[in-house]
C-alpha cells in the first residue's frame, strides 16, 4: 500500500516511520519546504520524495496532510484533485470546522492526534510517537465508509486510538482544554508584568509557574490555530468570564460556605477529570519533601521504577534557594505501594 | 532569648526547629488544639508547651503567630496585650492588610514566609524550610525600629530573605501571582466538567494538567486565603476580565499581526520573570523526549547530577499510554552542559 505524506515535520515524519514499520507501507513524502524533504529522506522518515503533490498523491491508499496550518486546506484540496478516487486523505491539524466545510468531498476525512506538539521537526520522529494517543477522526455524512474503514485501520496499526467526533464539538472541547489554557496563561504573564508596575515579583511560588508554563508558545503555530478556532475560543472565553464573574460575586459578598463548595467540588472534579484521562485506573497524588541533598530525585524516581510503581506525572518544587522542596508524584493505585518503596529513603510523604 | 510560637503546624514548626538550632533560642509554643501542642512538643519543634497564650508570650522576646488565618488576628491581639514592651509580634498569614490595620501597635510587624504550603503538619515540620525563601514584613510608620531590627535578624538567622512591602502592595502581588491562579485553576475544571455535557474528555494535555494542577488546594486554607484577600482578588480578576476581553476583540478582529506579538511578548515576559524569580542567573529550558524504557526519568537525573547540574523545576509529560513522553527541565546556565551530559543516554533534546 502506498500512502502519502504531505509536509514532513514531527507529526508527518512519525506517520511516515509508524506506517513503514507497523503497516509495511510505501511511504512518499512532499514538503513545501524542498530542503525539509530531502531531511525527511535522509532520516528515514519517508522511503521516497517528490516534487509535486500530484507525484506523491498518485496512486496513493491514503493521504496525510500535516503542513502548518496556514497552508494546510490549499494542500489538502490539491491532493484531492490528484488523488485517486479510491484515496483516503486526511489531516492532522489542531482544528477541525474550517476545513471540513471546506474540502466537502466523501474522500477527505478531518483528523487530529493528541500527540508530540513539544518538540518540533522530522528528527524528532518516532514510530511510537502514536502510542495510545487518542486520534479525532471527524467524519460527515458524506464521507465514504469504505475509506473511513481503510483509515481507522491505519490508525489503529501505528498504535493510536481512533475517536470519531462532530467537527463542531471538537472544536469546542479543544477550546477548552488547550486553546484556553494558553491563552489564560499569556493573560497572567501580562498581568504579572504590566500590573505591577515596578515591584519586583517575589519568588513565585509552583501555582504560578505551572499555570504559565505553556506562556507564548510556539507564536506561528499558535496564532494559527487561535485564528482557526476564533469563535470557539470565544465561547470558552465568555464562559470563563462567566465563571469569573460568578466566583466574583462570591467574594463580594463574603459567602465562605459558597467558595468552600466551589473549591472542594473543583478538586472532586479534577480528580475525577485526570482519572478518566489517564487509562489504567486509580491514580494518586504523593508530595514527597525533600531535603537538601543532591540526586534525591533520581533515588525516588529509581526506587519506584525498581518496584514497579509507574509515575504517571511529577513535578519538583524547589525551594527559593534549589537545594530542597518537595517533588509530586502521581502514581498508579491508592498510593500505599510507593509509600513503602520510599520508606527507606526516609523522606516525609503525603498522601492526597 | 526566649521566643513564643503559636500555632505549631508545618510553618510554625518550622519556625520553632530553626530558632532553636540556629539562633540558640528557648522556644516555647502553645496550639488552639490541645493535641496539637504535644505533637510539637514530642517532635521538638518546641521546648516546652503552654497551656495558654499569656504563659507562653510571658518573657518572650518574640512572638511569631501561625494560627489558621481564621482566628490569626484575635491571637495576635491577645499576645500583644499579654506581651512585654520590649517584644515583637509577627504572623505568618497569607494577606497583610485586614491584619494591619486591625492590630496597631507598634510592636506588631505582619509576616509572610513564601514557604512550605505543600505538606501541612508539624510531622513536616524542618529547620531549613525557609533556606533562601523570601519572607515578607509590613512594617507600617507606627513600627518600632528596634523590634523590626530583632525581627529581621532573627529571619536572617534562620536562612530566609526578609523583604520590606507595603501590605496593600503585598495583598495586590499575591492576588496576581498565587490567588488569581488558584482561582482560574478552579474555573477551568469547573468548566471542562460543567461547559462540556455529557462530551467525554480526552486525553488532556499538558497545558490543562498544568494550569489545573491546584485546583480545589486545602478548602480550610484557601477560602480564608480568598476572603481575607477579596477587594485585591476583585481587582485582579476585573484586570484579568479585562485583558481576556482584550484578546477577544482581536479574535473578533482576527488580528493575526497583533495576537503574534501579544504571544510574542508573553514568552519574553514569562522567561524574564522567571528567571528574575530565581536566583542565580540563566536558567535555561530543555525538552527531553524519553521512550518506553522503565527508570528513564531516574537517568537523566543522576546524569545531570552526577555532572553537577542543578535541575530547578521538572515536569514530565507522559505520553496518553503513559510508558513514553518527554521531560521537561529547568536548568542552570545555557544549557549546553546539561546536553553534554545527556548525550550518552542518546535521547532527543531540544533546547529552547
Amino acid at each position: 500500500m502506498k500512502v502519502a505524506v504531505l509536509g514532513i515535520g514531527l507529526i508527518g515524519g512519525s506517520v511516515g516511520h509508524a506506517l513503514a514499520e507497523r503497516a509495511g507501507a510505501e511511504v512518499v513524502g512532499w514538503d513545501p519546504v524542498a530542503s525539509a524533504a530531502g531531511d525527511a529522506l535522509a532520516t528515514g522518515a519517508v522511503g521516497a520524495v517528490t516534487a509535486s503533490v500530484a507525484e506523491a498523491v498518485g496512486g496513493a491508499s491514503a493521504v496525510f496532510v500535516a503542513t502548518p496550518v496556514a497552508v494546510l486546506p490549499g494542500v489538502a484540496a490539491e491532493a484531492l484533485d490528484a488523488a485517486d478516487d479510491d484515496c483516503v486523505v486526511t489531516d492532522v491539524g489542531s482544528t477541525k470546522r474550517t476545513i471540513v466545510e471546506r474540502l466537502d468531498d466523501e474522500r477527505f476525512i478531518g483528523g487530529h492526534p493528541l500527540a508530540g506538539a513539544a518538540t518540533a521537526g522530522v528528527r524528532h520522529a518516532r514510530a511510537d510517537l502514536f502510542e495510545g494517543a487518542t486520534w479525532y477522526l471527524t467524519p460527515t455524512a458524506r464521507t465514504r465508509g469504505t475509506l473511513y474503514e481503510r483509515l481507522h485501520r491505519l490508525l489503529s496499526q501505528i498504535g493510536a486510538r481512533p475517536a470519531a467526533i462532530d467537527a463542531a464539538t471538537h472544536d469546542r472541547l479543544l477550546a477548552t482544554v488547550s486553546h484556553l489554557p494558553h491563552v489564560l496563561a499569556n493573560v497572567l504573564v501580562d498581568q504579572a508584568v504590566q500590573g505591577l508596575g515596578s515591584e519586583r515579583l517575589p519568588a513565585t511560588g509552583p501555582s504560578f509557574r505551572d499555570i504559565t508554563r505553556v506562556a507564548g508558545s510556539n507564536t506561528a503555530i499558535w496564532r494559527d490555530i487561535y485564528l482557526a478556532n476564533a469563535d470557539a475560543l470565544v465561547s470558552a472565553i465568555d464562559d470563563a468570564m462567566e465563571r469569573l464573574g460568578a466566583f466574583r460575586a462570591l467574594l463580594d459578598a463574603a459567602d465562605g460556605d459558597a467558595i468552600a463548595a466551589w473549591n472542594d467540588r473543583a478538586r472532586g472534579d479534577r480528580r475525577r477529570l485526570l482519572e478518566g484521562d489517564l487509562a489504567g485506573g486509580e491514580v494518586t497524588e504523593l508530595r514527597v519533601s525533600v531535603p537538601n541533598r543532591p540526586g534525591v530525585v533520581a533515588e525516588v524516581a529509581l526506587a519506584l521504577g525498581h518496584g514497579g510503581v509507574n509515575i504517571h506525572d511529577m513535578a519538583l518544587y524547589p525551594a527559593p534557594d534549589r537545594s530542597s522542596g518537595y517533588i509530586v508524584l502521581w502514581v498508579g493505585g491508592d498510593g500505599r505501594d510507593a509509600e513503602a518503596l520510599l520508606a527507606p529513603l526516609d523522606l516525609p510523604v503525603a498522601r492526597g
